[in-house]
């Protein structure tokens, strides 16, 4: 049994680790500050403080505590969200980081996984992004996030075991289905169910790298029991390309009525096409997805149903 | 004459460039925090208003002004600093340029130049670098300036022409002579003319790039007369790689007594050594040093030896 820190459980990712964790016995504290998450999603057990990461007040609060290992999940994670609010976005995203590797140097907490986003690539040639590639952030939320990679890998230095997880397209049961600024199949999935009409934002011919979310979740647990010295950085991404046509044209196969689909112009700031090499980390960690998006897109659909009855 | 905001007029670089400005007629404001500024360094004739650039209450204060252009220069502007208060030094340098550029965007200010760093580079080959290098910043001050620069071109697509200098190694008359972690000439000279002694934190091989205050200054201005639209980065160098070893001969060499050198631990972050292509800059602006380092170097120490006699 170990004591760990999870940021963000109330939120799609943050609430699933929280769960599993204490599902196999840890102590799990977590901050959120329930912006975009639900007080609902919040797994029983966990010790929760409600407020900002990027608040020292909020994060002082953690000083009785010695965690085994801190995971940073919560912040603004929307790139199109980060256009409204630059400052929130930094603050939410990089300050936070900051003052939670502060906080694991003073507490000489030794392990720190970082929830970073395939979004700091930016525009990338049609291939699977590898992690050495260099980065065009074009986002608010692209920068921050590389900047918090970047203070990430100074803290490093510090005997503090870090790894930073670039997750490329999330998602799964769970998924906050009622806002429509992020998550590409949460959104088209909620525009099909609730409204019989997807609304694409952008080319039919982009392409994104579907991750299921359990294999999200075994991404960051696996580094628990592992070795890994330093900064490690690695792509938790399946390789397959699956383009916005061939996407919405999966989740029509699996409504069993008929949805109309509308293309209009893209978000600032969004990436044409990524998907990612998954060779680091399936060669390091022994990590591969489990789930095919055929198989996802099931189960979310499954679950989502069953939430609406 | 035009309306200018500088910010940072009571440090080096910013009061020189005010000091410029005013001098030609224009009127300038500026925002300074005197956190390492001099009030008597702000040049007669700004419109000065204390605060900091990283508060938004500050900035509100500028809601009746209407710039022809913004000179960003404020900032925690030492990399071996910025790892004392790293969250300080994220606001100071990367939120203070969102808060600007915000301001720039609602009230329709088209001309927005910053003040970058060679820091961004990070490890460099052994050869002048160019602009289209991959940045590896190693400190957090590194770190907040590129964040900075990537804020500056999601800004440019705004109409706003944006122009972020890469400044190498500024030194010159009006240097902070009493910050012993901040400008290696203006450290070594100061320790060599008070103590007859220096301590060089780091190797002697080490190599760097010294840009003399007025060159840097015509760096600044060349753009106010420049139809750059979007958003352009320059190395504001002179291309002449000088070893630490070079540089403190130099300044023995034209004091007209013995000064000892000791060397000891490097600071943490520092760049083992840089030096900057200026070709961009010179075929695109015409910019080229004029003043080398032999004779920077004298009338810096000339206008040292007459602040403290």
């Amino acid at each position: 049994m170990a004591d760990f820190l999870v940021t963000g459980s109330a939120g799609f990712i943050g609430s699933a680790l929280a769960g599993k964790l204490v599902a196999e016995g840890h102590n799990v504290v977590s901050i959120d500050n329930l912006s975009t998450g639900f007080r609902k999603s919040i797994p029983e057990g966990v010790n929760f403080i409600e407020g900002d990461c990027q608040d020292e007040s909020i994060i002082n609060k953690l000083n009785s505590y010695q965690f085994d290992a801190i995971f940073h999940i919560a912040g603004q994670s929307s790139g199109e969200i980060s256009y409204e609010y630059p400052i929130y976005d930094l603050q939410s995203n990089t300050q936070s980081t900051l003052l939670l590797l502060e906080y694991a140097l003073n507490t000489k907490c030794k392990k720190f996984i970082y929830a970073s986003t395939m979004s700091v690539y930016g525009k990338q040639p049609d291939i699977p992004v590898i992690e050495e590639a260099s980065t065009f952030p074009k986002s608010f939320y692209a920068v921050g996030k590389l900047a918090s990679e970047y203070y990430l890998e100074i803290y490093s230095k510090y005997n503090i075991d870090i790894v930073a997880l670039r997750l490329f397209n999330v998602y799964g049961p769970g998924q906050n289905m009622e806002n429509l600024k992020q998550g590409m199949i949460s959104i088209f999935l909620s525009q099909a169910i609730s409204n019989k009409h997807i609304l694409v934002k952008g080319s039919p011919e982009r392409f994104r790298d579907f991750v299921y979310i359990d294999d999200i979740i075994n991404s960051f647990t696996i580094f628990l029991g592992a070795n890994k010295p330093g900064y490690q950085c690695y792509n938790v991404s399946t390789g397959v390309r699956t383009t916005v046509h061939d996407l919405v044209q999966k989740i029509l196969a699996y409504l069993p009525y008929e949805v109309t689909i509308e293309y209009s112009n893209p978000t600032p700031g969004d990436q044409f096409g990524i998907y990612g090499d998954a060779s680091k980390i399936q060669n390091e960690m022994g990590w591969t997805h489990q789930t095919n998006l055929d198989d996802g897109l099931k189960k979310m659909i499954e679950w989502y149903q069953s939430t609406i009855l």
